[in-house]
Parts: C-alpha cells; structure tokens; sequence
C-alpha cells in the first residue's frame, strides 16, 4: 500500500455510475485496480458530462467504439488526491487536481512521436472496454494528475478536459495573431474553441450555429461575431464558401459531409485532423490561472452523485436547450 | 529596343495556336508585347500539352476561368533567347530556357508571403484572358526564364512544368525518406509525382488508377506498386480506408467527392491543398540535370506546328490511350 | 503627373536631412524621384529616430554598408498621400499611411520564396546608398505605404516600423500562449519586443538590462519580471544560462559573443537569426488598433523639424538616459 | 522467468566490460536486472566503438556526465534475442535486433512532446551511472530492440546507433533536394551525416576535416567536395563565412566557439541544436535494408571480446588514424 492510504474499498466510497444499457445508467460498487507505484488514488469532486457521454448512453457505441459490457462513464473530471503510490514524487494527499483522462502505451511509434492521443492502445475513461471516472474514487497514473493553483475551483479543473480539445485544435491550427477563425457550431466544445482562439491572439472569432440561445451565449463569450446558419441544404453553397475563406472547426462530424474541395485547394487551404488532444493541461490550467479564459460561464447546471440525480444530469445535457456544461459534485 | 534585336514580327516568326471557339484551335498571327527593360523574348522550341489546354479546347473553361476571347493556348515551354531587355543581366541572346508561365503581381499579400502561386492577379500562360505560349515566339519576364544545362534537351525544359506540380506537392506535404505516397491517378501529373516522390526520398511510392497502360507505365517509372482500382461506388469504402492511411494526391478533382473527414480526423490526417507551383524551376533543373529524375520515358508523341498537326496533337491527347505527354517541336 | 499632384518641388516643401560626414546633419533641398504609375507621394509627418540612424551619424557605417556619399538619413515614418500614380487603386490623396521602408526586388528566388527582408538587392530607406524618408516629402510604392484607421495617430504609424522588428522575430521564434521570453536589452527594440510577445500570447516576459530606468519603463509595460545585470564578465555564466533556458532576443549584438553552444545543443535549443521583417505592417496596424499593444509610452521627446531641432533631436537619442524613442514630428 | 529462459547468469555468459578508473577496462561478471514483462534478454554479437565511450576512458567525464563508479562501456549495439518478457508481442527468440540505447521515462513533459531525447531522466547505456552494452547479454526494453531484415548484419545493426545521430540532424535541419550541407568533421559521424544527408536527398554534401585521409574516406562514400582545413587561427574567418552560408554540422563541439552571430543573422541562418535522436531506428534500418545507405565501408577495424583485444581496439580507436569505426564480434 502506499503512502496516506486508508481502508477505502467499502460502502459509499467505492460507488460509480454504470452504463448498463441502453440509455440506462446505474450507481454501483467499482472495484479500484491495485494501486502502482507511479500512480495516485484520487476522491473524484467535480465530473462533467460530454456529449460523447450522452452518445454513449443513447446508442451504446460512439464511432468505432461499442459498448459491450457495463462500464464506468465520465472522464471530464478533478478531484483530491487521497494515496500516492511508491514513486510518486510530484503529489502528495491532499492535492487538488484535474485528470488527463487517456493513457499512452508509451511503446508504440505514435507515443514515442509525441502524438499519443492517437495511439492505437490508448486507454481512455469511459471509452469502451475502459472505465471512466463519474465514481467516488479513481487509481489514475500520476503524471497524468495535474494540481491545481489556489485560484482555480475543482469544477475549473474537470473543465480542463474540453478545453483541453480546444487547445490542441488551435495549436495544430497554428492560432495567432493573424488568424481569422470561424466555429462551426457553439456547443461546449464550439464555446471553448471560442475562448481558446482567443488566448491565441486569434483577432478576430467567428461563431456559427443554427441555435439562437447558444449563439448569445457565444455573444457573451467574447465572440467577434456570430452567424446563424439555416438546415437548409441551398443555403450551404454560400456558408461553406464563407468557411473556406476562415479556419477550420471542431467536433466530431457526421461521416458524409460536402466539402468544396476544389476551391479549397485553389486557394491552398489546409484540413487539419484533430483528435482529442495531447500535454494540454499544464497551459489549460495556466489559461484558467492567469485569468485569460474563463470558462465558469459555461457551467450552466450541476447535480449531486444519487442515482436520481445522475439520470436527471444526463437528460438535462441530452436535452440542450440552455444547457450547455452539466457538472456534477460529487 | 534591347540587345540582340531584330525584325521579328513578319510572316512565321508570329504565328501561335489560337483557340478561337469550341474545339477550334487556329494559327494565327500573333503580336507580340513590347520588351519592357527586365522582359526577354525567347523562340519557343517545345510545348507540351496540359489536360487543362484539352479542357479549355472542349470546354473553354476550366473552373472559374471561361474564355471569352480568343486566346493563345499552351503554357509547357522552353525555347531559345532571341533578344534581352535593357536590364537583364542574367542571360543572353542563345541561352536555352524553360519558362514558368504565371507572372505574379508583387503588390499583394501573398506574393508578398511567398504564395505567388495563388496571388489573384496572377498572369498566366493561356489561362483567360491572358494569353499562352503555343506560339513562335513569346515575351516573358526574364526572371521567369530558367537557363537549361547542357545535358538537359528543350523538350525536357518544357517538362519542368508538369513536373513543377509534383515537386509543389511533395514540398508541401513534406515528403521525405519517411513518407509513404499514394497517387491517385497515372496520367502526366500522376506519373511525375511519382518521380518527384523518390526524388525527395519517398521509400514506397504506391499509384492507383483505373486503366491498366497507365499503371504500367507507372510501373517501367519505377513505382513500388500499382492498384488498378474499379469505377463501382461499393468498392469505395476500401479504397478510401486505403488512400487515408497513406499520402495525398494531385490533380484536379471532382468539385464533390466523399472523403471520410472523421476517421480522417481520428488519426490527425491533414489534407493539404496544393495550387500549381511556386519557386519549383531551379529545383525540377537540377533533378533532371543529375539525373534523379528522367521524364523523357513520358513524352510519347511529337508534332510540329502546322494547321494540321496542331488538331491531330490536341486530339491524340484528348483520347488518351497510350498518349501520356504530347510534344510540339517547333 | 499623377493624380492630385500639384507643384511639389519648391521651397521649403522639398527640404530633408542629409547626414554629410561624420556627425553632421545638414537640412538641405532633396529632389524627389519621378512618380511611376505604382508610386505616391507622402507628405512626411511622423518621423521617428532609431539606434541605426544614430550609428550611421557617428560612424557613417553599419555592418556592411558604408555611407560615402550625403544620404538623406530616416526610415520610421508615416505621412498623408499628397498624390498617387496612375495604376494606384487602393490609396487616395488625404489618406495617413505608415510605410514599410524596404523594397524588394521581386526577382531573385529570396524575393519570391517571401523571404523579401534579405533580398541582397533591397532598397532601404536610409541604407546606404538609398535615401531615407526624414524629409517633407517622399515617393514611395503605393503597397507599402498601409492607411491608418482613424484612431491610429501618425506617431503610431511610424512605430510600426520598430514594432515590425518585434513581430518579425515574434513569429519566427514561434512565440505563443506557451513560450516563455527572455529580452535582452530594454531599448525601443526590447520593449517592443516585450509588447508583441505578449500579443502573441506569451504567458511570461522577462527583460534584461543593465540600466535602472529602462528596466523600470519595462516593468510599466507590464514586464513578468525585470533582471538587472551586471557589466562583470565573471557573472556571465549564470546569466546566459538563465537566457538559455528561455528564449530569444532581437537586436545587433556585437560581432563575437560567448554562446554555449553545447550546453544549448544538448537541450536542443534553436538559435534563429533575424534580420528586419517582412509582411509586418498590417499586423502591427491591427495590433494598434485594437488596443492589443500600445506604443505610444515609448515615445518620450518629440522635435520639429529645423537645423537645431534635428541636431538637438539626435544628440537626445544618441544621449540616451530616458530617451527611449525620440520622435519628429514635421 | 519469461519465455525460451535458461541459466544465464555463470561463467562466461555474463561478462561485459567495464570501465573501473582512468584508462582501465576491465573484462568482469556483469549481473543483469531481472527481465521485466516488456523486456527481452538479449545476447550482444556486434558492438561498436563510440567516440564518447574513448572520451570516458580517457577522462571519465563527458560534458556534465562523470563516472563515479565502475561503469559498464558501450551504446553501439546489435544482437540476438534469448527471452523476451511476458507481455513481449513483437519479438521472439532468435530475432536479431538493433537496440537504440536510451529508455526515456515516459512521465516528463519532454517525453510527452516526443523530445525523449532530452529527458532529463533518460537512462543511457555507459552514461553514468547506467550501465552500458559491451557485454556478452544485456536486458533491453522489447519496443528499443528494432528486428534486423535478413540482409542485414548484426554489424551493420550496430551501425544504426551512429547513423541515427545523422538522421535525427538531417531530420532537425530538414534536409531536402533543395538543402546543400556543409559536415564540419569527417569523423564517424561527419561520414554517417554524409550518407544521411545524400539519402535525405541533398543534393551537394561537402565534407570539411584538418585530416587527408579522413576526407578521402568522405570522397570515396560520395561526398561532392572535401575541403581540407588549417588548424591556423587566422584562417577561420573566411572558413565560418562558407559554413554560413551552407547548412548545420552534428558533433560535440568545444563549448567556446567563434560564431559570426550577427552576420548569421542577417542572412536569417538558423542554428539548430541537436542532441542524440529519437525514432530513428526503424528510418535507419529502412535505409540500410534498401541500400539507399551502405555503413560497411566505415568498418576498418574488429576486435574479438577478451581483454587483451578490447584494449587493444579502444587503443585502436583513440589513436584514430586509419581508422574510422572499430567494432567488436562477440
């Protein structure tokens, strides 16, 4: 056992929430995995739910990945730390901090490059077989634990997590002062792409959305403008011209989708593949610290861990509306 | 007038290929421009045929570009200096030159930049209404005339324009001894990108295509493997899957093709657009003039530059078949 | 004649400072160039005074270049368009402009891989033998010369021209939301410096300096921190390896300075070289006029423009102590 | 005990050569680590001699890095594997593999970003305190131990430690058909950069060295010029002047060396620091395997492994001369 450990496999303590099915989720007991020496255990404290999350629940399967047995769901979270392993140097009980939630096999060539998040045997909270982290208690490899400064709340820390593929967005993007960029939809991940691009020095951000509420909230973030979009398949010729000429979007988009490919290369636009992201916390979480993004605005409902609660959470974020993060305290 | 001067706008020496109307392609006089004092003008001797001068004979238009006019067709070329403007310092009267054919305007940003190759203003050879260089003699800035070695024939001067694609395209997709290439499609623009990708070092170099001479001329160039890929759309998917794990293409597309943009993403592939060329003549010379590349297997039928020959050229390109470049001799 | 021109050749409207020999600045006629179709004639009403300018004064030469002949001396300036050439489209008389004072030749193959800033045929504002812009009048190319938006002061616009060294090594050194940036030297250069690293993102920007009151104008600027350093050689070592570990700084060092190249090599750290910029004007413009940067702190004397003002004007730069920019305005 | 263990720790299986004071190796047991489950056990059968491992011989030291204790010599290393660990996939017993020699420690930012090779916790062969790999068996990481094709030697594996040097440089300094590259040095790893940099596609390698016989070496592995060197002071300036304007060289510099900074500057050259490699190995062996690359010719001297003969080869190799890489068969 390591150091600061105490008996914390009973009761209230070790619960999680399960998908169990579809569009069924039950609090149940979750055993922890030992605890190696690289590792920490953490009291989850703040968990958000994503919209990969609710597609979860919905449908079982999100792109390639099926949910073929019950798993623990969650994996935008923060929490305190309560046991370090053996080795662990960089942490100690006590410690606030927020989880980078995928874990490299560090031996493949795409790790070794630097571009873990695409590491074909990346462990992933809450991606299919992995358990996620929406549990009281976690076992999670310290390096990827990241403390948090005095000034920043739990729920600021979970918030690492899509800011986190709002960050990684504009680095490949390579986002700066002489970027103009467009948003294609203001969801959560949209609304912090937003205020990302604009920690870049991006001069000039543009959001676009077919929802009237969330293009207001984009308004109140900061956007430079904001353009609502028709469902209209004619209207699109002129929208995806207006979106060449700007910079790319974020998000997991419907497999078939009408890019102008031509034009684009007539005028030597670049597409950019991003997914999730990679050693995004240390700047996220001096983003938040320093104050150059704010991204408590965007917490707009929160529930406690009960099991009525935990289905009201995710209904409320299914539903949108003017939900846009849900968070939960546990 | 410059050095090296004399009469030069009487009887053959004025002659172009006009294209006047729907496939009609006529020699006419043509006159030329003045000299201005950095500008040379130079006795065509070679000129290739582009897809996109076949384009615009069937069609007359290609994209945005409508010709409404007639206009001097071919932009492939190299031919000798007759005469030099008063400033040019860096040939003579008898130098053998390939010519780049779009005169950028140096005014606007992206000259500016270095991304000549996209500047709105861009004159280029037969691209409406600016006209091209299938002709006895053009005026051309002298910058844009590239001197050829010894060992390098006109013929393959006026190959470094094709080939200028190719290296465009390996520059920007950054090939090196650790890329491997797939190249859709084995006509001219396919077949040098295969050439340029070994150039830079490219270990594999794979060429699909739906016609079987194509795929073996592929092979004779030295191509580490053909495909011979069906025109059936439920083949597609594969294909697809096949193309995302390698490297891009070159060419002109359909303005709307399906390309799988999430698991594109979900590996981070980037889609690079590449316009024509920039700064490419000096590099294609000297690869040709080491003999790391060797286009001359390409060029496969030769005409002179008669009424008649002009039709039967422009024709045997347009069927194809075993015509992969076509050749004026003028 | 162009357009809106009038008689510009007479009196006092044609007078510009000539540096005639070693610390002499005489105030003397200055016949315009003739006005091509691309060109305008600025009246000059912001003239700003740079080491360069000072350097030339009291040595009559700058790294290669050696005045031998009287040059009109200047190159940070902004004006009012008195009159435009023929084929000008985007500039009209009336219009405040701040000019980029080098021109490229737009021929040799560093001109157009946009590199333009080391063009070996440049033409430069006041590098010798290329006059310079402290005069009432200059001609210029109508695409360097940038209109000021209406909240932009003409002093500002003539600060374009130093911010542009700041912004050209800002972008080639990559600075972001995660690069840290050490300035050597609070000078006009370092403190521009330290204003662009923090519009393009810098979370931290530390500024060295042997002097008290420079290094308390950067802590007004909003310097991270502020390093007094020693003339002693004995304290060098610690001090460039602090520098190493962050990163670059603009200026003209001395010809031999002690790097540790091996040390640096072993962190893998790029040295990378600077000249001018390229491309910077709008940048800088936008910068201004959003409010991301403000320059005008830095300008804290100001002259008219007679014989003893100039040589008050210089004798204030060359001075120093708390002389940062010293500004004409005419 | 893994699979295809036997008794390997008695007699002759587990000596190895140790450096145990100023110019003292000693043939002595080497007591191997227990195999881990990602480990394989490997039997050493090709080790080469490196540059660095005469420098601790000779000194005990290399830059920061000094011997405190009984060391363990060797980095150049190919072999066979005997037992691989319980999770081993990729490897079985009788592979004969490359082993690059440093493990990061996959925690650190650095290890994260793919800069693995600065890892300040990375564990080197023979750099103090880690042991190195002369020695009859070794335990190595599965993922460091690259599988040798069969037309390749365990020599020649061992050759992909010094080669990687150059291709991480020639990678670093991205070297093209358009990059012309000076190698100041015609050591081993000015060789190996000259090969690299031809494969990289470079179309004019030049090879600097004080030596006659070294820069024949270069000429004969195809180096388009040599230039032969005065160790006289007062010719180095025109000598730096050339490397300027040419591109980087790799190798272990005196840390005090005399840089034109400022005229480096401004041409805009970059100084690109370089240290080790990362994921080169497969490049290397890729590039052996299609003999894009040969290293045989760089081979002059083999020694067999007892004391009488390792003496004799560091011997060998620190008196230079004749020979270029000495290599030990076991």
């Amino acid at each position: 056992m390591g150091k600061g450990g105490k008996s914390h496999q009973e009761g209230e303590e070790n619960m999680a929430a399960w998908l169990v099915g579809l569009n069924t989720l039950k609090i149940q007991p979750f055993k922890l995995p030992p605890l190696g020496p690289h590792d920490v255990r953490v009291r989850m404290k703040a968990v958000g739910i994503c919209g990969s999350d609710v597609h979860f629940l919905k449908t079982l399967r999100l792109a390639d990945f099926v949910v073929k047995e019950p798993m623990v769901i969650g994996h935008e979270c923060a929490g305190i730390i309560e046991e370090i392993g053996s080795e662990v140097k960089n942490l100690v009980p006590g410690d606030r901090v927020a989880l980078e939630p995928g874990i490299g096999c560090w031996r493949c060539d795409l790790c070794k490059e630097g571009r873990y998040n695409i590491c074909p045997d990346m462990k992933f909270f809450a991606t299919p077989p992995v358990h996620g982290s929406l549990a009281r208690q976690v076992v999670h490899p310290a390096d990827l634990c990241f403390k948090l400064p005095d000034n920043l709340s739990l729920e600021e820390g979970a918030m690492c997590e899509p800011l986190s593929v709002a960050v990684h967005a504009c680095r490949r993007a390579n986002i700066g002062p002489e970027t103009n960029v467009l948003v294609m939809g203001a969801g959560p991940i949209g609304l912090v792409t937003l205020l990302a691009a604009h920690a870049f020095g991006a001069p000039r951000v543009v959001v676009v959305d077919v929802d009237d509420y969330r293009l207001s909230v984009a308004n109140n973030l900061g956007a430079d403008g904001v353009v609502k979009v028709s469902t209209n398949m004619q209207d699109i010729p002129q929208e995806v011209e207006r979106i060449c000429e700007m910079m790319g979007a974020v998000g997991v988009h419907a497999i078939t989708m009408t890019v102008p490919l031509t034009p684009a290369a007539a005028r030597e636009v670049d597409i950019i593949g991003i997914f999730r992201y990679k050693n995004t916390w240390p700047l996220c979480i001096e983003l938040l610290r320093s104050g150059k993004i704010d991204v408590k605005p965007l917490i707009t409902h929160r529930f406690g861990f009960s099991q009525k609660e935990v289905e009201e959470a995710f209904e409320t974020s299914a539903r949108g509306g003017d939900a846009i993060k849900v968070m939960f305290n546990l």
